[in-house]
């Protein structure tokens, strides 16, 4: 304990240090150690395959389920996909050094208030290794250190893919410790982590349920927490009920995993007798089950009846759980109960309706007329994206290179006291 | 324990709820309701200072000091300036509803990056009553319901405040739980208020060292500290030195019992022996202690010698701790080691040295010939300020209206889907 104590502290102090020297580094040289450590995955594939197939060989030994091992898999063209990825962020624009605001005091002082790195960001995830280099980039583009934990289920990959994406950052003027990697499997060593409000400035934790919960009760450190997507989809009285349709299928069944996909649908009571049976029909197509509330139920018979807690609750899978409400009103109260404000839908053609959802709805992304897949920091046109955060604190909603800064404020003066 | 927890809950649920009413109320209302808590200040001044004597006899029994007394002492002008301040709040601009950022996807999505309250505050201050009403009055305008536990050496004055203050809210459509107060001094109150994540959004610290350690290491809500000021002077080789005196005396004398004053001055080795001994001379009239580095001990005899300790210390008090140094990178890492990301200064007439220390001071105000004490949202021109954030989350520095506030993202669609 005492041992791996000192360990992660040293490698803490190397994290911050390096932190100082990166937020002072050019634009011209963390693109080219982007760039270099692009290349190094492509150079060292051979390597980065090899060290995966032991992570491989033991998730099959310790019976983890097939989705899980398709998760931790790397290929050829997977490694490729992350050194695209790398280059990728170095072709974005530098988020450090901008004048968010500049204003004159009538005292003379000038303030600009400018963007800065946050400083060491701690980043805790699970299972898909890309994650190792997708956040070392996303780090370095934005001046950030980071410190990466992974699962254990990784840990040979992980460990790959950092030796192979450090080694060439000196050349660029970066020490290595500003891609800073906990390199053992004890949980011992997240305890110790999440103490070190001196050394870390922010945790990012991005998994499932039981991670987030146990980061955000542990840390002592700031977190943005990347929770669960429950999101909802709204289909008003006044819906172009072809268009509500589509948008249903798109948001429950083109990736029915992900945290933007939609898990309930709330359906005004005017339009449910016409609206849910095609809606059944297109969705039992495609192999969805369906839920309902006891008003449902009595116009899609034979359906499931949907328990409390369905409510609460993210499926991640090709579930949909249907409720009929009287009207805005009730479905806005709805989705800010048992909501996990992510991202929420309306389908109306009344604008007046549309904006009070839009505005009364406590989510970080809302949407009118439209599917809630497009919640992402690449469909928004960010360029990146490092998560989706469900707190309202820093960054809400897809965070990307702009969402890893904090800001400074810098005074100018000619020798200005106050009286 | 059980009634107590469920009656903070209460309270919390209460607030809760109103926060979904006070984030859609208008601004007119907003103003409307701030006047109106001003005139009910003044209107019950009598009572508010029977209710304060209570306390100031409890704190004279109890032997508190002077000076705590009398910060928690209000008289009829402090009331006046207290209603004063609720009104210039109603005249600030409102900070909610605010385009941010608007942009077009090539799809044809419109994406709205707004401004939003961020739901409910909770405060945990000392000492001074008139906190009470400049709390709930920022949080109110900032569309934020709060709930404020003040000290337990100022309940009979916080609860006073807080019975005028919310009585007539219900006239301007906003509920009486829209400002909460915990209204009982145990402790336990404050642990379980720190555990409700699902019913407060963000807590904010006012007070000294221990509270702030306490929220932080207690709260599984974010925490916005309010840590303290260990604000440096250095003054470089190229200084003005009589720019340098000015603003050293203004930062250290002017009001040393507040964060923003300058506990530390480094002072670069070329100019010490021309420098030091009028700093002494300047600062022994204004009664100043002062202490040394081993160096400055050379020049000015018979000063105390500085500890370890002294470097990391927030004095409050008319001391001042002087360090020699090699220069800029010297005095930018002792900054960056012993400070507390507050403010920081530097005096030269070398832009490049300017520069390089404004850029690597790590701090949350950094300025160029000018004093430390204007880092405040008064003199920002802020309009108000709630607290001075020593972290790197969502607020750093002053804070005052904006910082109150989140965002979300509005999307307009035609009926989009992701391909």
């Amino acid at each position: 304990m005492k041992r791996l104590e000192k360990n992660v502290l040293n490698l803490l102090k190397g994290a911050k240090d390096a932190s100082m020297k990166l937020a002072n580094v050019s634009t011209k040289q963390k693109d080219g150690a982007l760039f270099g450590m692009a290349s190094a995955l492509l150079k060292n594939t051979g390597y980065i395959l090899s060290e995966n197939s032991k992570d491989i060989i033991l998730a099959n030994k310790t019976g983890l389920s097939k989705a899980l091992v398709d998760r931790l898999t790397l290929t050829e063209k997977r490694i490729k996909e992350m050194a695209d990825s790398l280059k990728q962020v170095a072709s974005l624009k530098d988020p450090v050094g901008k004048i968010l605001r500049q204003w004159k005091r009538p005292n003379g002082l000038i303030i600009k208030k400018v963007s800065v790195p946050i400083g060491v960001i701690g980043i805790i995830y699970e299972s898909r290794p890309n994650v190792t280099s997708d956040c070392a980039g996303l780090c370095l583009k934005s001046g950030n250190a980071c410190v990466l934990r992974g699962g254990s289920e990784t840990i040979n990959s992980n460990l790959a893919i950092h030796k192979v994406i450090t080694k060439g950052l000196g050349k660029f003027g970066i020490p290595e410790s500003a891609v800073a990697m906990i390199n053992v499997t004890d949980r011992v060593a997240v305890e110790i982590l999440l103490k070190q409000a001196n050394l870390v400035d922010v945790i990012i934790p991005r998994g499932g349920e039981g991670l987030i919960r146990y980061v955000s009760e542990n840390s002592l450190i700031p977190v943005i927490k990347h929770y669960k997507g429950v999101c909802h989809l709204y289909v008003d009285k006044d819906a172009d009920l072809e268009m509500a349709l589509d948008i249903m299928l798109n948001a429950k069944v083109q990736r029915p995993g992900v945290c933007n996909a939609i898990e309930k649908m709330l359906v005004h009571k005017d339009i449910a007798r016409k609206f849910l049976p095609q809606a059944a029909r297109v969705l039992d197509d495609k192999g969805v089950e369906l839920r309902g509330c006891p008003e449902t139920l009595k116009i899609l018979r034979g359906i499931k009846k949907a328990k409390e807690l369905d409510w609460y609750e993210e499926y991640l899978d090709l579930i949909l759980t249907i409720k009929i409400v009287k009207g805005a009103d009730e479905a806005i109260s709805h989705i800010n109960k048992y909501g996990s404000r992510h991202s929420d839908a309306i389908v109306t053609k009344n604008k007046l309706t549309a904006e009070r959802f839009l505005k009364e709805v406590d989510s970080a992304c809302v949407y009118h007329n439209a599917s809630t897949r497009f919640t992402d920091g690449y469909q928004f046109g960010m360029g990146a994206e490092i998560g989706i955060s469900t707190d309202k604190i820093h960054a809400r909603g897809p965070m990307a290179l702009e969402e890893l800064c904090a800001y400074k404020y810098i005074v100018l003066g000619s020798g200005q006291t106050r009286s």
